[in-house]
């Protein structure tokens, strides 16, 4: 029986040894019970997108059979999706999955940046967008929490690849830390209370993650709040004590006993305060009094019918010529790729899901449509002569009035565990889609791929392309529903689809070398990237077509304060099919004294309307929506000046902005003989007393000698300035200047 | 009278205080003397493409009269020069004039490596590239110091811009440094010796350059062997004891004796080692004996006919459609634009030389044509209506054959002391370039400027382009030479011309913020980046036409060891004048564990060919033209591999290669239970033992899921690995194992 009052825990009671215990798992799956104080074993398993309730023994090499749940559309699907009710009703699902199944924490979701379409685990992550990222996961955590078993937000933080990633070093500034790699964390802890976080298998700038104090405790718990429980990626702890002490409470998996003894040891020495110990095992025993004892069922059939409605939220139409789509259930069709007769779904590794039953394309597309031909076009396995299947795809094709291929990568291409090379699809696709769209009338193109994949080489053969990213168990049935127009695509991409992988930011740093990689496009990850340098890409962050159109008007900002806003503005369906479209606000500035990306994401809203229908949509934007995080003062901060609000149909495209100006953080700048002449010429006060100082010393200079000398010296240190100049000021004089620049007069 | 025996003065008999003072200036430009002890004060003055020896007081800012000195090409032309003959014909010029003046070290030259075009002193640095940069330092350098004076390579390290750059710290990796910031100083120290190093205003990676141990000893003296004098900038020195204890033997300028203080204070509380302000002392007392007592004079006219020489070896001729270039002198000329009758030839700041004289090249193309009428298109001070001048100069260009337009940036664009924020010429130029060229025929474009400009707006309206970059004083003579064609233009880009600003490498962090720069794109610099992503540009590094044409066949490659071998080529003057050509050689691989540039200049030669004549060159590649800088090992490695040597017509364009193998340094890997099974996979003995062993324990496992497996847990540490996938190997087969893998058996 568990116990219901942690405070009541006669911690004293417990042995040093005992207490240990609890800070380690007793497999691969389950915390040590300690019977005599009535603290059961919970079992923590894989998640996100569905259970990975492993049934035999223990085994993280996605190998083992678990049993079987139902498998919804990963991350990188719902990103798409853009809707914090998706994520919420995946969430939940999965929570009731999870309680059924007997599992007190479903690990997961995964929060990581996608900063490289490289990154092997990206169809586990939402977005290369911090805000939709962190709205997404607040959304399912919330709603996974609210069925009864913990979530465990991952993998914290800078987990960007999986190439080395037990032991690379993510060298990374604190700016971009806080701005694009954290606020995802950030936000699923103080909206969403998860009961754990998962530190991630890396070093940040060369400290493990799980033995890094500053991640853990200060931004995490002191700053963040954070007051659950911090387990371990299964296997990252290095050094056990060392990770006690940076505030890493549970290490997962088991230990065969050699953590508890270190941490004895270590408590024994001196070299661990034992109040950290038992600070750990408060919050240990908080989670299983929590979380144990959850049970109940789910019902299998309504989880599919869910899983189907959801996926559809979140394949994008990237492209639709002529109205291509939706496809007429009379036409001839040709139903082309071993993709849609065996589908792939979700992604390999920790989270994969046993489905409980498999929807292809193909059977799905047969039940609304009378006359479809399929042919596999290649084969998944390498099996079969290439050329044989491409031309009997070509022959199926040409007899029909339309193509659909199902074109995408496998599990050979893509998976946590490495990463790829590459962001082209196989050859032979590509090859197959060319050929069958020289065939036939009308080609549609029907993408499943975890990562982004790029689209030269085809693109302008097609005339449709539908990217389904990996929808689930259901997600066959779910292509065929958009595809026939029984669901209007609504889907926007969550991130950029570059059209060279030499062209994205990352290129030249990804994946590292000699243990480190370095994060050197600082904040300019995804669109932040391609918009601030200009570069085009194939289809933007945000894009996304759908059945109907959209128009925005009406737009306005309102300040209701120095640093913060409101955007209202009016939504209207023009077209003649019900649709769901995506307002998305974009602030951009130069505000400030650091580099900013030509806009970012702030607010987002999808909304449903029916034909004709107009809605007004007000969206706040808090000062986190102007801010950029200041290294040295250490703090958010909102810089004064002007911000332009842009209502974009994409990240690429502007359709209406308004710019206002706002006050924004009182920062008194102070300058002292340490400052240099630049900022003394630029201080409200100092400045123009500096100048008539100095303009009153002046003999033999002329007025351009004078403005080159200064520009010269502007970064020289003040100090230093007026020596090398063999400008004499007074010491009296000194002194007052110091004073109107702020600082110390002591130091004259 | 100077002393000539360092080894005679008796060290013991200074007091504290005298060794002390010896340590700093004592005035801006010359070293104390202790005539107790014989020891004579020297001056040191502004260098290097003239010297800069102020006549009146002490005054750094470029405002002072200084005395009259030739005035040579700036680095920025003598890098286009690829030619060491110019650069030691320049050294040894200046240093007569610095003998004659009197002055003991001329500072420079100045091998900072162009990261950036924006940098405001790019025009006193030579290259994006550091080979070329380091063989024209070390042939100024050499060629000065046999007249007589000493030289101060500058400014070491990684000071690439002048926004903060008393302050700024570059953060930047060590391979970087070695492979692009530190080879020019590499050179310039062991192969000509130079007297004196000065160290940056910078902090490179936190640490002031001038307090960086690292840097100043281990680097500078224990691996390079330098045995001179390191100075520092003018001011850079924060903390002088913490310079002198880092390597810092000289503070430049005075410090009207609290730096001696300092050193006394601190070696008498024990805080600093005698012995080490016992060294400094050695060394500058050395520098004091080699160089004191300098004089001589020097042929005014002779050296400005030196400067008309070499100049002409600078300027790139960037585009010459349809025989434009060189001009009839029966032409009638329209000579367009104010820097044709007030050139700029030279930067602003430190460097500023006052010229013995300056040759307008308006005043030499009247002394070569006849028809010449003159139209100043814009006025350099802003006076004037742009418009009218415009209108003039396009009516004189409308009677003309050809209008030449000299365009460019004044000191006001760009100039030691701060960066530019555009690479755009000034709008109003644009406009002239393009009303002129409406205009007439024949368009030339004559530029004048230190950092490289846009052709953007203009480029594809006219018909000619000379990039004459700031020629020093004779270069308006020159510049006629090459326009009629009594000299060959033979320059070639020594950096890369980008379309946009927007497509520099170091554009998203360039200057930095918060006081940080991060060198983000790594060694990716210059046309090592262009090349690597395929970025195209509007002239690539290396690229510069003649009047004639070259050919090149009969590449040889022959290996002359593991690591090395010899490029040998023909090249044809296949025109019909004569002309200089620059062979070209890169090397391109993809071996070893880090990311290589796709190509990368390793030798290179300027060949004068009569026409129709044939030339054999051989040039050797060392190891360095195959190696990378290794961070973990800790030295330079040439990795195993293939290398394509490929002859380029610049650095995008490869006209002959042939690629040979090479058996590099023979590195035996080493795995343990720490290596990750991916390095235990790939170990060519323990590899397939493991293997073997793995296969022999399988059981339910089928090959796929074997595969998949192993690739997803390649990146995990293989005692990890074992525990993980629940595999039990027999400890006398784990200790044999890791035997194969040539570790320590006793970590099984």
């Amino acid at each position: 029986m568990a116990r219901t009052d942690l405070d009541a825990l006669a911690l004293n009671a417990l042995t040093l040894e005992q207490k240990a215990s609890l800070l380690s798992g007793r497999d691969f799956w389950t915390t040590k019970p300690l019977d005599e104080a009535a603290i059961p074993s919970i079992t923590l398993c894989d998640g996100p997108h569905g259970v990975r309730r492993e049934a035999g023994g223990s085994d993280h090499l996605g190998i083992n059979e678990s049993i079987p749940a139902t498998c919804f559309p990963p991350a990188a699907a719902v990103g798409s999706s853009w809707d914090p009710e998706v994520a919420a009703r995946i969430g939940a699902a999965v929570g009731r999955e999870g309680r059924a199944l007997g599992v007190a924490v479903v690990l997961g979701p995964g929060v990581n940046i996608k900063r490289s379409p490289l990154c092997g685990r990206n169809f586990e992550y939402y977005s290369e967008d911090p805000l939709l990222s962190g709205v997404l996961a607040a959304a399912h955590v919330a709603a996974l929490q609210a069925e009864g078993p913990g979530a465990s937000v991952k993998h914290f933080a800078a987990n960007n690849q999986e190439t080395e990633r037990m032991r690379v070093s993510a060298e990374v500034d604190e700016r971009t830390l806080r701005e694009i790699y954290f606020p995802a964390f950030e936000r699923v802890v103080t909206q969403a209370r998860p009961a754990t976080v998962m530190c991630s298998y890396n070093r940040v700038n060369g400290v493990h993650a799980s033995q890094n104090r500053w991640l853990l405790t200060d931004v995490l718990r002191r700053e963040w709040g954070f007051n659950g429980v911090v387990v371990s990626d299964w296997g990252a702890v290095q050094d056990r004590v060392a990770a006690l002490a940076a505030g890493l409470d549970l290490e997962m998996p088991r230990t065969g006993g050699a953590s508890d003894r270190r941490i004895v040891d270590a408590v024994r020495a001196g070299d661990l305060d034992e109040a950290t110990v038992n600070a750990s095992v408060r919050r240990v025993v908080a989670l299983t009094e929590r979380h144990s004892g959850v049970s109940g069922a789910f019902d299998s059939d309504a989880h599919h019918a869910l899983a189907r409605e959801l996926a559809a939220e979140c394949a994008v139409l990237l492209k639709n010529e002529d109205g291509t789509l939706p496809l007429s259930a009379e036409a001839r069709i040709a139903v082309i790729g071993e993709f849609a007769a065996r589908p792939r779904f979700q992604g390999g590794g920790s989270s994969h899901v046993h489905a409980t039953r498999v929807d292809a394309a193909l059977d799905a597309i047969r039940a609304l449509a009378p006359d479809v031909a399929y042919a596999p076009g290649f084969s998944l396995d390498g099996s079969g002569d290439a050329r044989e299947l491409r031309e009997a795809a070509a022959e199926a094709a040409a007899s029909a009035d339309v193509a659909v291929v199902f074109a995408g990568l496998s599990e050979r291409e893509e998976s946590e565990g490495f990463d790829r090379e590459t962001i082209d699809l196989p050859a032979v696709q590509i090859e197959l889609i060319r050929a069958v769209a020289a065939a036939t009338r009308r080609t549609v193109v029907v993408l499943s791929n975890g990562g982004v994949v790029s689209l030269e080489g085809w693109h302008d053969d097609v005339d449709a392309v539908l990217e389904g990213w990996l929808l689930g168990q259901a997600g066959g049935s779910a292509v065929a529903d958009l595809l026939f127009g029984a669901v209007n695509p609504s889907g926007r991409l969550a991130e950029s689809i570059p059209v060279r992988l030499k062209d994205t930011p990352s290129y030249l740093n990804f994946p590292g070398e000699a243990g480190q990689v370095r994060y050197g496009e600082g904040v300019m990850v995804g669109y932040r990237y391609y918009e601030t340098v200009e570069l085009p890409v194939r289809y933007p962050f945000g894009h996304g077509l759908s059945y109907t159109t959209f128009a925005i008007d009406g737009l306005r900002v309102v300040r209701t304060g120095d640093d913060r806003a409101t955007v209202t503005m009016r939504v209207t369906n023009t077209g003649d099919r019900a649709g769901k479209h995506v307002v998305q606000v974009y602030v951009s500035t130069a505000a400030g004294p650091v580099r900013r990306p030509v806009r970012e994401l702030r607010a987002f809203r999808k909304v449903s309307l029916a034909p004709g229908e107009s809605r007004t949509v007000t969206l706040p934007l808090d000062r986190r929506a102007f801010a950029y995080y200041d290294v040295p003062l250490g703090r958010w901060t909102v810089a004064p000046g002007d911000y332009t609000i842009q209502i974009g149909e994409n990240a690429s495209s502007v359709v209406a902005e308004t710019t206002i100006g706002l006050g924004g953080d009182s920062v008194v700048p102070v300058v002292s003989l340490d400052s240099t002449l630049g900022e003394w010429l630029s201080h409200p006060l100092a400045g123009p007393a500096l100048l008539r100082v100095l303009s009153g010393g002046k003999s033999r200079r002329t007025e351009e000698d004078d403005e080159n000398g200064l520009r010269m010296a502007s970064s020289m240190p003040m100090g230093r300035f007026l020596t090398f100049a063999g400008i004499d000021i007074p010491h009296a004089t000194l002194r007052e200047l110091v004073e109107l620049g702020g600082s110390d007069g002591a130091a004259a």
